[in-house]
């Protein structure tokens, strides 16, 4: 049996990472893998419970370091219950946010140190890394104004705007150390374009893998 | 302001915590200390959701890892919004379990390894150790069978004896690699010669500190 890919996508809020799991997972099927879609924090009965925790509005106020382990705690379910098995099963999985979301979020926005998000990543994660990675990027103003018509804000959207640029920039940092794995999608264009990035990326990803 | 003391009580199932925290409780407060008492995990609303998610029956098989960020979260956030503001704030803070016992349950008991938990203590608690830690210590078979007798079995109480066994020798252990802070009670006997080497324990304690 070949293992599957694990494929993540990432952004801030608003960037249209719903509208891209739809077709990236559509196509991912089309192409004839077994798909099995997951989000982080989440994916686990554990998982989902901390998610609300983590992002709820009841407890406002957690200290930066709590918010950290709670991610990884959900990410260490998520791992070793659901995505180490479905990868050995040769399922494709396809996960709102992972790993560098953490960097993103706790690290960039946040500001905890780089090293201690490394540190858990390696222990928690035993070397599993995405194979590829969407990073969904457009201005933060853009995105949190869609964000914002959309829905009630959770506890992490509640943050001012500069928490996300800081998001964004931590985000595009990344992409910019691992150009290989994280593809910048420009997210502030018309649907159709967007959709026609990703499509190119996967495409790309596609022709390497099978 | 002369900041507070943390004194923990330590120990496995049916050791007797509870009747052990009353009296120590009163006695301190006699000796006129303004006292906090609480438990971990716990401690803060954060914390006891984290504890009845890692207590609870509903994530049974949770995986190692999982539950010791869980109980290094929950520490984090009792440490940062209640322990350290009641200690500078002069309290003598009282607590059922503490770092010892993730060493002796998720070390001990579930097998993961000392240098992750060492880690972890040092990042989360940043130098806070507590002044005096009271293990209460009886044969496994006799402490069973007191907490079976009490009440139904949380996810951890449910553990097999071997795993007490485990968590008994991960608690002597500790013990006797910090004999100065770490003064082992034998539980096994009468209540008032338990009481009586709790007093004799707080007494040089007190004499030593006040």
């Amino acid at each position: 049996m070949k293992p599957g890919k694990l494929i993540t996508i990432e952004g801030g809020e608003g960037v249209g990472k719903t509208t891209c799991l739809r077709y990236l997972g559509a196509e991912i099927q089309r192409q004839g893998m077994d798909l099995w879609q997951t989000r982080e924090p989440g994916g686990t009965a554990l998982g989902e419970a901390l998610r609300h925790i983590a992002l709820g509005h009841e407890y406002a106020g957690m200290t930066e370091k709590a918010e950290l382990l709670l991610m990884f705690a959900a990410r260490a379910e998520h791992i070793h219950r659901k995505i180490l098995p479905a990868l050995q099963a040769g399922q494709w999985v396809l996960c709102d946010r992972f790993i560098d979301a953490t960097y993103a979020y706790q690290g960039g926005g946040r500001g905890l140190p780089q090293d201690r998000i490394q540190w858990l990543e390696k222990w928690v994660q035993a070397g599993l890394t995405p194979d590829l990675t969407l990073l969904m990027d457009m201005p933060v103003k853009q995105g949190l104004k869609r964000a914002r018509q959309r829905s009630v804000p959770d506890r992490v959207e509640s943050e001012s705007i500069s928490f996300f640029e800081q998001v964004r920039q931590a985000y595009l940092a990344r992409a910019a150390q691992e150009p290989e794995r994280i593809k910048v999608i420009d997210a502030s264009c018309e649907l159709d374009d967007v959709e026609a990035q990703v499509m190119v990326v996967l495409g790309e990803f596609f022709a390497r893998h099978t």
